[in-house]
């Protein structure tokens, strides 16, 4: 018998419907038991993607080490495949933080191209968190709460839920005579979720009934709020002539002075929503760095630094550097099989297009006071080919000199910069990455 | 002595050094007690403008009689003027509103031209508002508090103790020795804000001792996004046609198909803050009238009903028609001096430039069929006429049309649509006004 349910659980997913498979996180509790019990119908009744489930073990109480035997019987009635992924979660500052992570790392991870995790995060869930975050000074952002729809590995986590309140759901169990496991820890007030829901909501529901119905709406205007600032961020980016590379290497960079035109918020706006794909995001304190790095002296060599990298200035261009980049330790190193790549350390690998130039070969780093002789250029300071070229000063230090004893032969990435040019050669790099290990 | 606030003080009222006047919102109570005493200190060391008191009495608790007494005495003491203001409150749906409405209205009442109310609502306050607000629901706008300075009346209204917890104020005014009356509705439960304050905010501080903090800097974030958000409505409405005029009336417009271009939360956004002068906002459920006024046929002729008046489509944009504009109702009426400027029930005024026509002369309107004949143009149906000239089928049944015996002599508005062009009088019409009585 199709439930109250049906419809609106069929309208969220439809956008998902060809989905090579849909796995429900399937934790035993009463949200994913109903979760998966009304997914479990809907496909008697409609062609849906095939429906498993999957259980993270977590190991921490004995309490729940009997679950995954109920999620198998259960998920064996209802004939759905059932994975039950075991993890180590590292204690750390947050038990419930590091739970969570080693939680979604074995669903990414479990998650084929394009498959969808649907987990069973409900309206109370949603009001939680809300509260969660104000109490943390969240912003739009934050407060918006969690998403209906999120990208998670090369798939998407889905939260059908989200619309439903406990309540709804409890009902629904007791009509279809489900059962599930109750995780002692949710009777407890020392996780600061538990607390919210068993010390904050009730209080506020005492005057407010609905208070969980009403956070959720603000939550959803804030969601449509945050995907404007989006837009708004978007157009000023493309405004401040944003990029993510530059001669081949990854190297966002932006306009300065474009960005600058703007009010102060919507630079901020701007910087938050390049920055957050890159690095972590300053808190409010930390504005201040990007407004030294604004307003320095043209020559100046501002640094603006977050916890994952730093920003720098040059050429009236901001330029995003991740720590892993920035830890770079310039170090010579002899190429004796010319025909193979060479791997530098922290630095990429090198290789030859077309017949290497003869040998000794030997890779080192810029000094200063190189000297290069170009056909019909004669001889020539690096630092000032370098110039030419505009090539920022923090990226010099390790652009590979291709040397032959004392005869500079070729900087990488500048094709112009060879001795022989023309004789067959091309020195070719790749840069090592610049990401910040944000997943 | 200087006091810890005396710079965050002044560096915020630093944009209203030169108004008129300065006010302050004095209820006897601790915060506008530490105010009032604060700046009555600072002007003893600074330049400011003339300091004085207002206080509002509601007359709603026979504690409370006292309490003018009480104000004075401290102002007598202060040196500062005060004024005592007695308020009728209009109890209806909510006292607590009724009395700030009331409240308010004195203070707008009060303000000079430019001058500045100052009140002493604080951080403690501020988390108050947002979560009151988050309890119903609210979006950017409503969650981002109070805001620290906006205009009242012809004047400002500042809250320059926004950034300082009540505990901080409590600590000055006992250290100072200042004593202030306790409202005893404080203690009771009954009032929202109240309960807010003795029984949800104490149970969250258990947990998250900053909250207060925390919660304010969720409202500072948001008011920024607020901010952005305003900036893009602004950008988009601009593209979109704005005005607020239409041949000399009150009648703001947009262009439908530019703001159809945009994502519907960008539609929903530049709508939201055109409207936001003009009418009360539609709550979420209310917007399905923009969408269906967005999509009707080219010939249909769609209204998109808000509590304070309508929204029409005529000529590919989008018209707003407050209540008191749609309420007129056609009334034939003679104009026997036509010397003298002629009063149309709820529709302005008409007078005549130069020399009036001769008599007798009647003010009537369309009823359809009516027939016009012009100077070197011959007779033409007035219908069309008004099409020639595009005029919104909303308006032209209220268009006073000047008549003699059954000659359509003009009609108000439109200069070329008179008989007599060229003859030296015109037809000045001075529409009503098309407001909806919101302050």
């Amino acid at each position: 018998m199709p439930s109250e349910f049906d419809s609106r659980l069929l309208s969220f997913l439809a956008p998902w419907r060809n989905a090579p498979a849909w796995r429900v996180a399937f934790s035993g509790g009463l949200d994913s038991t109903v979760l998966l019990h009304l997914l479990a119908q809907l496909a008697s009744r409609e062609a849906l993607p095939p429906i498993s489930a999957i259980h993270v073990h977590h190991g921490l109480q004995a309490v729940a080490d009997a679950w995954p035997e109920h999620c198998r019987r259960f998920c064996d009635s209802l004939g759905v495949p059932l994975e039950v992924a075991r993890v180590q979660v590292d204690g750390g500052a947050s038990l419930e933080r590091a739970a969570r992570e080693a939680r979604y790392a074995a669903f990414a991870a479990a998650l084929e191209e394009g498959g969808c995790l649907l987990t069973g995060q409900h309206r109370d869930d949603q009001a939680e968190t809300v509260l969660f975050r104000l109490f943390r000074g969240a912003g739009v952002r934050g407060l918006s709460g969690m998403s209906a729809s999120r990208p998670l590995g090369t798939g998407m986590l889905l939260r059908p839920l989200l619309g439903v309140t406990r309540s709804e759901l409890e009902r629904y169990a007791l009509s279809q005579g489900l059962t599930w496991v109750e995780d002692p820890t949710n009777a407890s007030d020392d996780y600061d979720r538990n607390y919210l829901r068993n010390r904050v909501l009730p209080v506020v529901a005492q005057r407010w009934p609905s208070a969980v119905e009403t956070i959720a709406r603000s939550a959803e205007h804030l969601a449509e709020a945050d995907g404007l600032l989006g837009e708004l961020a978007h157009n000023d980016l493309i405004s401040a002539g944003a990029r993510n590379e530059y001669i081949g290497m990854q190297l966002p960079s932006l306009a300065i002075a474009a960005l600058a035109e703007l009010s102060e918020p919507r630079q901020r706006n701007a910087l938050r929503h390049w920055l957050a794909p890159l690095a972590r995001l300053p808190d409010s304190a930390h504005w201040a760095g990007w407004r030294d790095l604004r307003e320095a002296r043209e020559d100046a060599e501002p640094i603006w630094r977050l916890v994952d990298g730093e920003l720098r200035r040059a050429h009236g261009r901001l330029w995003w550097l991740a720590n892993p980049w920035l830890g770079f330790v310039p170090v010579n190193q002899a190429w004796r099989d010319s025909s193979q790549p060479l791997s530098l350390p922290d630095n990429g690998s090198l290789r030859f297009e077309g017949e290497p130039p003869r040998g000794p070969l030997e890779v080192r780093y810029r000094q200063g006071g190189e000297v290069m002789t170009l056909v019909g250029r004669g001889s020539r300071d690096l630092k000032r080919l370098l110039n030419e070229a505009a090539i920022p000063a923090f990226l010099r230090g390790r652009l590979p000199l291709l040397w032959r004893a004392d005869e500079l032969l070729g900087v990488a990435l500048l094709p112009d910069l060879q001795v022989e040019a023309g004789q067959g050669w091309i020195l070719r790099w790749t840069p090592p990455t610049n990401d910040s290990g944000l997943s």
